[in-house]
């Protein structure tokens, strides 16, 4: 081991950041704007702040303001669970033969087992803030909606989950989770909003998806007296909040003089590699370093590597905004044998610019080594790592073993965004060699194109 | 907040312990000595040597030397999920609106899930190193089947473990991760050994107990080439493993100037509470301070407060050796209504004694108020604790209130030994309004206490 760099970087609490950065303020060029799907034009904060909490739409919209005060309220709450440690993988480095230094940002220390407890604490402070009763969201695995259930609970606000069918069938213990703080928790789609009911006349036998649960969980916010809708991923605002993963990582790395080659992070709506990336992204579009990043997506999934970039509806019930991003259509829905998570059909506005700009790389993987690169983790640093997370941990393997081949020294970062203690029926079908890949065709992909919207 | 203590306490690496501390150094009457069931006398090394591997049947046998030196490939290992931290439980203290000062050693940070990861490296370490193939162990609610299967899979050794039937069927996602970390896991009991075939003949409906998972263990590692069995909690050696909680948690009080008064800690076979309260137990030995300890027990499985003082079988098949022990008799299993763990009839010789000496208190607790306690504090704490831990929780959260009517600004210590993250089923009796406590009547007891051999 390496007598300067511990084993876990911790930063003391007054080392920690005390402002969000919104890398879109360094972008020459910005995100396209949200359109309102009614009228195909841009959304304003009054349009915006009938679905979203007031102070959450004015984030959402500001491609300008570089750093955001975070309110002494999430700061305390914060402290809690960060800093995250900054580990390096000496083990795992050991193990591969690598003279590639890697270091992995975990933030699975705590019980929503994920990073999205970054933004649903702020999500929820604001719509406290703002006088709300509670807020509706949906949840896919189960992480976020953790989060929100844990953030609403500290801040004696009313949590209504809907959870993709699926999803809540085969996790209860998630579900459970989510009571046990209080959470309301119902299976999407449900026969509780008009969306729902019409989804499930025309598919009965549906396990649903995000998009469906996304459209139910606006659906009942818009409809419920002092309810707002929050969203865990894609949007701005959740880049935002997300920062504060990149900002402490590079304060560790700046305090042990670690300078990064390559900055990976696994990509479903884009939360955690935006907010990894984020400041030093900044630091590249200000001229200041150069990083190479690597967004690396399910190949079940593959939005960046294989969408197309346009404009397109968040939701199945087409009730959101719309956004410009890599997409693989509103209606696309990967395979259920995909059970790797990062499942929704687009992709963060802010990362869809960057990637098409060229400023960002992506890859897609299968999940068949993609489990591989998780029970090899797990044996050898010892957490046993989100399927999601695992993502950027066969990327950061992939770069490390061709550091070996050329002898380069090069440093790896990667995001380790959570934990998978509550994934463990896909670690079963791995572990049984009953786990299969999927890649969806090119005529599949055209059919969902074909039904983006004109714009 | 006190600006002067932060929320978590993580120490340096370079303040980590480097040596265990053995209280039976300190103790003025030391546990009385194992006896060889066979002959009644004090087993001997090269009897142990039999069962247990060589250099921690030398520690189990050590009432003498204070401290002894922490392996480097241990060290190396502990760095990676430890320091745990010590946490201020700022929010708790102002929920309950006491005046105590709260804190509490969080061991749960890792993917075990609990402590038990402190002495598994430990005892696999000590298997490798004499050159072993392999280790047995029994697991109950599997947290240490999990910390057994992860350090056993950084060594390389083979680890077979006994899991307890009704958990084995219950938890299977417990099962899952044991064998991500590729464990071979046997529900118990089972066809597999002598012992288990005897009790399903006899009683062939059973569900399994700890006690029978012993056995089947043992039977295993002495019929087996290049085995040992293991055991996570109870021996004397695990104790001396897991001072390390407590010499991490007095070098945080140390250096923060943070004097506790009251100790607590759950208390199943002995591990946590062990070896958090060791080296305090240890200064309070020598004269040097004074601390009041608590041991928390469930009141369906109350071995201080309801047990005798008296030898007892470790196990079912009686091949363990002898101890001298507060037990409830070694046929004794608790109700199948219990769900909070700590389901050992017997307790740790070295707290056994101090016990008996009025050196350490110990009080029995229901197990609806332990999640009632367990759900307050994932709510204002924000971590999701384990049934086990929440006993201590429970105490802790009394401690603090008596202290509210008193006035009194004492500093409570308690242990957090994990996370409940695999105990959702009991969660889910909880939330549901049907989880019943169960106390088990004089009569049962006696009908057990007849039992115990006579020495």
């Amino acid at each position: 081991m390496d007598k300067n760099i511990p084993y876990k970087i911790y930063l003391s609490e007054d080392e920690l950041p005390k402002q969000w950065y919104n890398v879109r303020a360094d972008m020459k060029i910005k995100p396209a704007p949200l359109l309102n799907p009614a009228t195909g034009k841009p959304v304003t904060l009054d349009e915006m702040s009938g679905i979203f909490c007031r102070e959450l739409a004015k984030q959402e919209l500001d491609n300008d303001t570089p750093y955001i005060d975070i309110p002494a309220e999430i700061l305390d709450f914060y402290k809690m669970y960060r800093p995250a440690p900054l580990v390096r993988a000496y083990f795992l480095e050991k193990a591969l033969g690598t003279p590639a230094k890697i270091y992995y940002k975990f933030e699975g220390n705590n019980t929503s087992g994920s990073h999205k407890l970054n933004s649903a604490i702020a999500q929820a402070y604001y719509a406290k803030q703002q006088g709300l009763k509670g807020v509706t969201t949906e949840t896919g695995a189960g992480q976020w909606g953790t989060a929100l259930s844990m953030a609403c609970s500290y801040f004696g606000l009313d949590c209504k989950v809907y959870m993709v069918k699926v999803s809540y069938e085969q996790k209860p213990f998630r579900r459970e989770v989510m009571r046990t703080y209080g959470a309301d928790v119902t299976p999407s789609p449900s026969d509780t909003t008009e969306v729902g009911r019409k989804i499930l006349a025309e598919f009965p036998g549906t396990t649903g998806s995000l998009g469906c649960a996304i459209s139910e969980a606006v659906e009942t916010a818009v409809n419920t007296e002092g309810y707002r809708y929050v969203l865990g991923s894609v949007l701005s605002q959740v880049l935002l909040h997300q920062s504060v993963i990149g900002l402490e990582t590079m304060a560790a790395c700046d305090k042990y003089d670690i300078k990064p080659d390559i900055i990976i992070g696994c990509a479903g709506g884009g939360s955690n590699l935006g907010g990894l990336i984020s400041p030093f992204m900044g630091r590249k579009l200000r001229g200041e370093a150069d990083y190479r990043f690597i967004a690396v997506e399910p190949s079940s999934c593959p939005s960046l590597t294989r969408g197309k970039y346009a404009y397109d509806f968040c939701d199945t019930g087409k009730v959101c905004p719309l956004q410009k991003m890599y997409t693989l259509g509103s209606g696309f829905i990967p395979s259920a044998n995909h059970a790797g998570g990062l499942r929704y059909h687009g992709m963060s506005s802010v990362l869809s610019e960057l990637y098409d700009e060229g400023l960002m790389e992506a890859r897609s993987v299968e999940q068949t080594s993609v489990f591989e690169a998780a029970t090899q983790f797990a044996r050898i640093e010892g957490t046993l790592p989100a399927p999601e997370s695992s993502h950027a941990i066969r990327a950061a393997i992939d770069e490390a073993l061709k550091c070996k081949e050329t002898g380069e020294e090069k440093t790896i970062l990667f995001g380790l965004t959570g934990t998978g203690y509550f994934d463990m029926v896909a670690y079963q079908k791995y572990n049984d060699g009953v786990m299969i890949d999927y890649i969806p065709t090119d005529d599949e992909l055209a059919k969902s194109f074909a039904k983006l919207p004109k714009i």
